[in-house]
């Protein structure tokens, strides 16, 4: 029985939320009418990973971010690099299908991405709830050290960045994927959710990292453990590559992970 | 003689260019007409900075970004925070008054942060020019590591974000200050700049580095060094209060240095 690429993307938007104004979710590529072959997920069409997915013998493709380095559709100047003609070139050649499940997946109940990372952090039995977009974990008092610790081993990171005393002892952390580390969603969370400590993927380092530096000065104390973009929401679209394989036994469905990004010198 | 901060604030809307639409430069807290004892600059007016003012003897705070952890005014959830009032009443007892200097340092000719990062790196005669926002720089063939390196020890930094191969030469190099990392302002400046390595403060991390990412991939090599943004932009702050010594002469003018913002764990 053959499936085609526009009925995994029906089922991928009924378990989503209704599409937002300003959303950016689509079929970036391809034909929607082409049969499945396999699927990939992963958190950012690069070069790299639909490569990947093509030596995978996969045509499509599902990723959280996409294409060409902008939340948006790339402005004039960003598409006319020739980084990007070749990109396009190679997504021609490469038979792979992408699509960007960016909206869906966050307005799904609860956020798939967020689900994601508190699965992957191992801390399913400690989640108390969700807050606006936070997932609340009550955990037996662990040091922020303790914290940084777990996590790296759990995400299989090299190194996370904090600020606050390492020695500091939490119960409430507020977990908060991608860029939700900005001061809008996570400066007032501290004080409404009585949180010690926030674990973001990423945010302008002027706002939270800043207010958690002054509620310091205040002996308020308080701290964050910083991801990364990528590490806090790939575990998401790792998440989401699992539920499709039990949704679709009969097609091969991977998750490709990367590499981190950066190097601490 | 006596000097007053109207006047002082007057030196420096001089010195910088025409304030824009939606501009945030103005005096945050203070009397204008006090008679100026001492002054200080920072990259933030954060708590800390504050009380080292006062404790220097300074009744004028210079700073580069805001007391409230938002570029612009903040929102509600965020001034109604215990941490806000708290500092507010602080700032209110401190006598010290506290003026934000973003735009028009921005504005000078040449821009008075980037100019002050790239005479903090020792760069002035490696100085090529300016390219819409950056400074290019021309250097003698030195290993991504080899900048790296030079650019933690002149900084005093314990450490740098790297994306790409720190074995690769460079000679053109783009110097990006504070936010402009992301992807409009330092994406097409690689390939119209003909760029090795961009070294920026901050920026979202599925842009530019995504970029150089996929520029990799394509074997066109290309490197980024993040500093973070307060260690890009407190340099030029340093130089502002060396440029207001030699204009008043008679009045005590301190730079006040932070310690990094972020532990890597």
């Amino acid at each position: 029985m053959s499936i085609s690429i526009r009925e995994i993307l029906e089922l991928l938007t009924d378990s989503g939320g209704s599409s937002p104004e300003n959303g950016v979710d689509g079929l970036e590529y391809g034909n929607p009418d082409a049969a499945v072959k396999g699927i990939a997920t992963a958190f950012i069409a690069s070069q790299h990973v639909i490569e990947k997915a093509k030596s995978l013998g996969v045509n499509l493709l599902i990723t959280h971010e996409g294409l060409y380095y902008s939340h948006f559709q790339p402005g004039e100047q960003i598409a006319g690099t020739d980084v990007v003609r070749e990109k396009k070139r190679m997504i021609g050649q490469s038979g792979v299908a992408i699509y960007r499940n960016h909206d869906g997946i966050h307005r799904s109940q609860p956020d798939g991405i967020t689900y994601g990372l508190v699965r992957e952090l191992g801390w399913l039995d400690e989640l108390e709830g969700y807050s606006s977009f936070a997932a609340i974990i009550r955990l037996p008092g662990m040091t922020v050290a303790e914290i940084a610790a777990h996590v790296k081993s759990k995400l299989g990171l090299g190194q996370v960045r904090v600020v606050g005393d390492r020695t500091m002892s939490c119960e409430r952390i507020g977990v908060l994927v991608g860029y939700r580390g900005g001061g809008n969603p996570a400066i007032p969370l501290f004080e409404q959710e009585n949180l010690d400590l926030i674990l973001y993927g990423e945010g302008p380092e002027w706002e939270t990292p800043e207010y958690v530096k002054d509620s310091l000065s205040q002996n308020k104390p308080r701290a964050l453990v910083i991801l990364g973009h990528a590490a806090s929401e790939s575990p998401g679209m790792k998440y989401l590559a699992e539920s499709l394989q039990t949704k679709l036994p009969d097609i091969p469905v991977h998750f490709i992970p990367e590499e981190p990004l950066f190097e601490i010198l």
